[in-house]
């Protein structure tokens, strides 16, 4: 296999920091969250807007095999035109092309792969401001948040994918010396070396959400393990990962390797290129995250391949006391606001006792707990301007039908607006709606309302919620829980229920801390311990299965 | 959860030794294969042959709960009558037991579950005697092999479990404090908990032939990451797991815990346990060993489990040259051999150029090769007393009928002979069949003849021969491969087929390192990467499902 690749050495100081990152799982993160031009240079900015507005209402720069077409068609949130047209490619040229690109990717081991990997990572890093154009107006994100969650962190859990490979490739030695001994005779002695081989072809097929943090941890996991990776993007968002495909091929390229590894599978409306793609024999990992209907379809047809899925769930607040009544009402508002709730990991369900909560401010009843939440609500989208810049816009119809729909199921706590943009006037913005719910409504509340949508829920006692909680999380699933309390006990307890339901939780959150918010290097993302996901982003579990060691042994 | 039980503290520097081991795969091994007196002491191999035989014609004892009647029915190869009966389980009654088990298991921690687990391997390694016989007496295997195989190889592979499954559990720290920096402003800070969820209850289906081997991996894997344990042993190997369970469920109950953690699912003759027990929405986990149509339906079926499975595959060894032509005739008899070629790693391929090899005693043609592979298997097998040392005894009549059917299709190299063994004069003993096939007879040589059945195979040419062990075991798998030749390039060249093709290989066997068999610790058995198993024992991939990680957390 020779010396590891320059790129390895260029990177190995950034690896060594994301390994020991994951081991301890503290606070690090290798990609500044800041837009600001301190950090990026004057001109980071406006070259990755102008970058952004070269694609539009162009055929995307992308000289991969197989394009008999162009597919395109997305409707920008913002109401932005976008107008970019996508190679169309054909199937089997696509992934004969890929299979060819694995033999030497594979042979050139896992330090000389990771160094590659890191180079892409850098490459796209430089081009931040590019790629957080295209996901603010594709996913709908406000631009901060399209930066941080569609840039930065989306890289720190792609550098975290590729630590956790790298670290699994490398468990077993590449070579070792086994010398048995043989009584009186001389020892058996066999020179042994194990090779990492890939599992086949990777699908990852992306959502509309989160168009690159949810796709890179897939990406970089089987890349780096030795696959080629074929990406599906949503219709709805293809740009930032077209613009992540073109880079990672150039990147490749320059390396000496086949760009054929990283490929772009743009599609048509309507044409379900997606199951197309996850059921053929060659394709042997598949990443997806979207809907349970789709992610349980996919577990249960693609069976060639090893599927990570990330689907629905019903995300729950359980408030029993705190000391804060303040600062958990922002918090949770700001948790409902961001995105307008359209994370996976937003709350939906808030369980509060229907006899009221004790405060530092001394006992408060249900509907002040409520009007509490909802006031911090409206504290935050009272501003359209300054709203704007926390909600975003809504992603697609779906949400806008749903918020309809849902309205006539509960008693309006707080409605939901619809919010001039004071920059794209056709962006479709709405601020969120909540619902007042008896307990008993649980086929309402026992599903997941994906929008700006959620519940405050009345219970007979915390016990109430918390038989609730593992009622309706055993059932559906959660990416996040959370709860309020001044007393240990019912951390405990609540903690020892997220155990057996399989949810991450967080305790009192009052400050800069939000549930739907998980940290790179040190937060889980999903536990694959419950419906909502069958696997976390990214532990062992989630790298360990995408390669396969070979050995062989010859005599000394 | 306070400190590790005492047990971890007892046996933490194995698992040091073992995590060690695991980490540079050369030679460690912690149970010595010996079963000689002066390792072992002058009364433990009568002890364990008493406690052996004070099973026979009872009731076996085994204090699990759900017990509805007995079931038994194994038939020794040897002839020898067992007449063990075992506890019928209801298995709703069963499954209620294990699940109840769990959570004071999940909760004791990582330590002092691996604690727990070490003390069962010491507690059957002083009962190794015990084991061993019971291991040769349903699996037909001679008592060296039973002892070894099944007693301290399986138990060092179990060890191996251990030491991966605990690796994977504390990769992720128990706890750490995440500090965030915050501009200006005090730092964001929380402590974060991880727990280590067990995924639920396991199932461990276990073999005819190896009935411990084969089933301590995954039995050991499953407990140690948190989860119960329901062994369904093979009808006709019952008597060694349930012995396992048996003493795994008394240290369970010395250490504090749940016995039921551990229980035994014997069935009667065609009750088809397994199939009810593997769809079962408890059963998260299943292990099996056996052949690939049951295989490929617990994968198809058990769809809510994490399915392990090692089926059948077509081992394959490739002659292309030696300059040791005897040794490599003896080395590749002796795996014709031992245990009549019922180890799952035996090789039943031979591929041979027609126009013959080089060696260092000149040229050798075709049937000079042939004739002296079938040469060595005679001279293992031409005395009675020493060949049943060697062949132990036929598993079970499916073998004996195979034996029969393939005779004519193909030249007899060497015919398969009965004999008579002089200790138990019922006991079903056959030589090893070897037949000479042409290249184009894929139709036959395609597929496993399971037992003591092999074929040298006519080729065109190495190059040949590399074609058709890709193109085989690309299609059916094999566990095993081996190659013969003076020359690196043609070494080079097969490593490289076996890792299109995913098998582990071996080159140039001539000595006392056989291809069917593996060591604990620095070889994998199985790849995961090709038809004739879907996993490895034991490696990251192995272990790292099952079980998950929840997180918690609070501010500091």
């Amino acid at each position: 296999m020779g010396n590891p690749h320059p790129l390895y050495d260029k990177h190995v100081a950034t690896l060594d920091r994301a390994l020991t990152a994951i081991r301890e799982r503290g606070y690090w993160s290798a990609f500044n969250e800041s837009p600001s031009p301190r950090v990026h240079g004057e001109e980071a900015a406006p070259r990755g807007t102008a970058a952004f507005e070269s694609y539009l209402g162009t055929e995307f720069p992308l000289d991969q095999p197989g394009t008999t077409g162009w597919a395109g068609g997305e409707q920008s949130p913002f109401g932005v035109r976008l107008d970019v047209r996508y190679p169309h490619a054909d199937v089997d040229a696509l992934l004969v092309a890929a299979a060819a690109a694995m033999p030497g990717w594979r042979d050139a081991g896992p330090q000389t792969r990771v160094g590659v990997c890191l180079e892409i990572l850098t490459r796209l890093q430089e081009n931040i401001f590019e790629l957080a154009n295209a996901v603010q107006f594709t996913s709908g994100q406000a631009f901060v948040m399209a930066f941080q969650a569609g840039g930065a962190h989306a890289l720190d859990r792609a550098l975290e994918a590729l630590a956790y490979g790298y670290a699994e490739m490398t468990r077993t030695p590449a070579e070792a010396l086994w010398e048995k001994p043989a009584g009186k005779g001389e020892p058996l002695r066999m020179n042994k070396t194990w090779h990492v081989v890939p599992r086949g072809i990777a699908l990852v097929i992306g959502c509309n959400t989160f168009p690159t943090w949810n796709s890179y941890p897939g990406l970089f996991a089987s890349l780096v393990t030795g696959n080629a990776v074929v990406v599906k993007p949503h219709p709805r968002a293809v740009l930032p990962l077209a613009i992540t495909v073109k880079y990672a091929r150039e990147v490749l390229a320059e390396a000496g390797f086949d760009p054929n590894l990283v490929t772009l599978a743009a599609e048509e409306p309507g044409e379900g290129l997606a199951s197309v793609l996850a059921l053929r024999p060659e394709v042997r990992i598949v990443d997806f995250t979207g809907s349970t209907e789709y992610g349980d379809w996919l577990e249960a047809n693609a069976r060639q391949a090893a599927v990570y899925t990330e689907k629905a769930g019903v995300n729950t607040i359980i408030i029993d006391s705190t000391d804060n009544f303040a600062g958990m009402c922002a918090n949770i508002a700001f948790s409902l606001v961001l995105y307008s709730g359209q994370m996976c990991t937003a709350p939906q369900n808030i369980l509060v006792p229907r006899d009221g909560i004790a405060t530092e401010a001394g006992h408060k009843s249900f509907d002040e707990v409520a009007s509490g939440i909802a006031a911090a609500v409206g504290k935050l989208t009272g501003d359209p301007a300054r709203a704007v810049e926390l909600t975003g816009a809504i992603v697609n119809d779906g949400v806008l039908e749903r918020l309809e729909r849902v309205r006539d199921l509960g008693e309006i706590l707080l409605d939901s607006q619809a919010v001039t943009h004071p920059a794209f006037a056709d962006a479709v913005v709405r601020t969120p709606l909540i619902l007042k719910l008896d307990a008993d409504r649980e086929q309402v509340y026992g599903n997941e309302w994906f929008g700006p949508i959620s519940f405050v829920i009345a219970t007979d006692s915390t016990a109430h919620s918390l038989d609730i909680f593992r009622r309706t999380v055993g059932r559906r699933g959660a990416l996040t829980a959370s709860i309020y309390s001044r007393d240990d006990k019912v951390l405990d307890e609540a903690e020892w229920a997220a155990l057996d339901v399989g949810v991450h939780v967080s305790a009192n959150l009052t400050g800069g801390v939000f549930v739907n918010q998980s940290a790179a290097f040190s937060d889980f993302h999903g536990s694959g311990a419950n419906a909502a996901a069958n696997a976390a982003l990214t532990d062992g579990a989630y790298v360990a299965s995408r390669f396969r060691v070979v050995q062989s042994r010859r005599h000394v």
